[in-house]
């Protein structure tokens, strides 16, 4: 209960992630009982599906995203200043030396190029900004970084929509490290499950750090099933596309045309952040916001009422505005979902 | 297949997990879509369930194993000469020095006692003597070593047939640190859920290095059923004593009499263990073998067919036992789990 509005009455458009997901069948039983069997074909599935040659199956990304930066010795990381922060916090935890680049882009940072860093992270495309890189330049800036030993490490938790961006193709060349997961567009993040591609050493090296089972059995037969449905895959690519250009669509007719997104969520600068964050959160309707710069992000509603309760909120939220502005007795910066962060680490995204 | 024998017909009794674990029945789909739910009551049921005043959720006891040697500055740590090596492995990896002792007890040790060692790791029960530590020396020992900013961890994996030894309601103190799984006694080893039981600020630190979501949201849901169901709890408690006292006298009626075991195991010192292990094995029942000292575990069987499989195996190694001394060309060491190690880590057990 938030705002005076029970949890399951909420309309949560705050994570990124498809809300219409893979849907898990029921599971045999046995699952739960025996050790995660490691000769599955989850690897081989993963592979195959990220066109990479090996993967190391985490649980989720933000396992690795924790165990990366302690395969290092303290050294200087460039951060998107933009974006998941997790990568920040873990690298800068285990002692590196953090350096912030605007837009994520080493090349536009003063005084601070990529010449002088020994890890670049980039999340490709960006969350919430929705900016891509082209893979060559990802290419070239790892190929600067590897010739001294460096890493760059891209976060590709949105690139299932778009996987001609991936760098996966390319993960076996020393020094760089994918991140994938099947939390965002297989919709489960609930499974905990994500992959690190690298070279054969980075792997390795990686999993002595994580240990042995990681991932849940239930967890690795759902990952291996979802990753060899290709039907649903190639549905659920065409289905997002169509749902996020109509999210632009609904947004840009309430004056709040998009500065980028994904197939998953829509980005929208605007100095009312606050104000309208609030003003839907009354209406139930939770999205994420973020403080620099000022913006909104919007998820993709799933059921056809989702997209109506958005739709006349942003409407009744336009025609109210301006009583609407002197702060209330219950408004807080708290939203639905219990484990939420906001406030200081705004940017703070799930993974 | 292994040894001619389909994997589907060994009979497997090498792992100590419980053969009749909690039944899973089928659940909420939205499990898998959700980011795991840290507002559910998995910590509450676990604390009640351990008598402990707070505890941390792992993705298993092994997550915590790995985890907890990099939270100190190296030092000198015991650990058990014989039990789950994964302990000494996790130290060793992170820079400590490893000082072995003989069944786990420092105070046996020629020349470096307790007075010597920053941590000490006792497996209690021991996996697979089934030694158990009274608590009170447990508590002395803590004692001794948390006066000197030194720990005690306890991993108390096979403990939940004898919760009356365990030192969960001791974790709060400084330097204590307690284990446990639900692998075991529930037998849910697929599951990956174990919980670090100590003080506050140590489960903080913990916490931040193991990182956010670390255990899978359907596993959160099993395991605060299994941790609430009462009822299964007593009646498994009774049915495993029955059913490892029934172990323990079919051993003994072929001149195996255990040295030592739990409720879930029993432990069979004899210079034969090799010989025995592979006359099983041959048969399709795969038990443990240990080589310091040469021993054999026995883990329970669960249908009754499994039971008459073990004895009628035991019967025929006996009576052919001398004609087959020599070694086969197909008698290897490897065994019908594709995970399974043995030789040189022979004590590595599933945790």
């Amino acid at each position: 209960m938030r705002f005076g509005i029970p949890l399951q009455d909420w309309v949560d458009l705050s994570t990124g992630i498809n809300p219409n997901g893979w849907r898990v069948p029921n599971l045999p039983g046995t699952l739960w009982a025996h050790l995660p069997e490691d000769a599955d074909a989850l690897e081989q599935t993963a592979a195959y599906f990220y066109g990479a040659a090996e993967v190391l199956p985490v649980a989720g990304s933000q396992a690795a995203i924790q165990a990366l930066p302690l395969l290092r010795a303290p050294g200087r990381v460039g951060v998107p200043e933009v974006g998941y922060q997790e990568h920040a916090q873990a690298w800068q935890r285990a002692g590196h030396t953090l350096v912030r680049l605007s837009d994520g882009n080493p090349e536009g940072h003063p005084g601070d190029d990529l010449e002088r860093l020994d890890v670049l992270v980039v999340i490709n495309p960006n969350n919430p900004t929705g900016r891509r890189w082209p893979v060559q330049t990802l290419l070239d800036w790892h190929a600067g970084l590897s010739a001294r030993g460096g890493w760059l490490v891209v976060d590709e938790a949105f690139m299932d929509t778009t996987p001609e961006d991936s760098l996966a193709p390319y993960s076996d060349r020393p020094g760089l490290i994918v991140l994938r997961s099947l939390g965002k567009f297989f919709g489960l993040a609930g499974a905990r499950v994500g992959f690190a591609l690298g070279s054969a050493d980075l792997r390795a090296r990686l999993r002595s750090q994580l240990g042995p089972w990681t991932l849940s059995g239930p967890a690795r037969f759902v990952a291996q099933m979802a990753l060899a449905d290709a039907d649903w895959q190639a549905e659920t690519r065409s289905s997002l596309r169509r749902a996020s250009a109509g999210l632009a669509d609904l947004l840009g007719g309430h004056g709040l045309t998009p500065s980028g997104g994904t197939d998953l969520f829509q980005w929208v600068r605007t100095p009312d952040a606050a104000r309208i964050q609030d003003a839907l959160a009354r209406q139930g309707i939770w999205v994420r916001r973020f403080d620099r710069p000022p913006s909104l992000r919007f998820g993709l509603p799933g059921a056809d009422a989702d997209w109506r309760r958005l739709d006349s909120g942003l409407r009744r939220d336009a025609s109210s505005a301006p009583i609407r502005r002197a702060p209330t007795a219950h408004s807080t910066a708290a939203g639905p979902s219990a484990g939420y962060r906001d406030g200081s680490h705004c940017e703070a995204e799930t993974p």
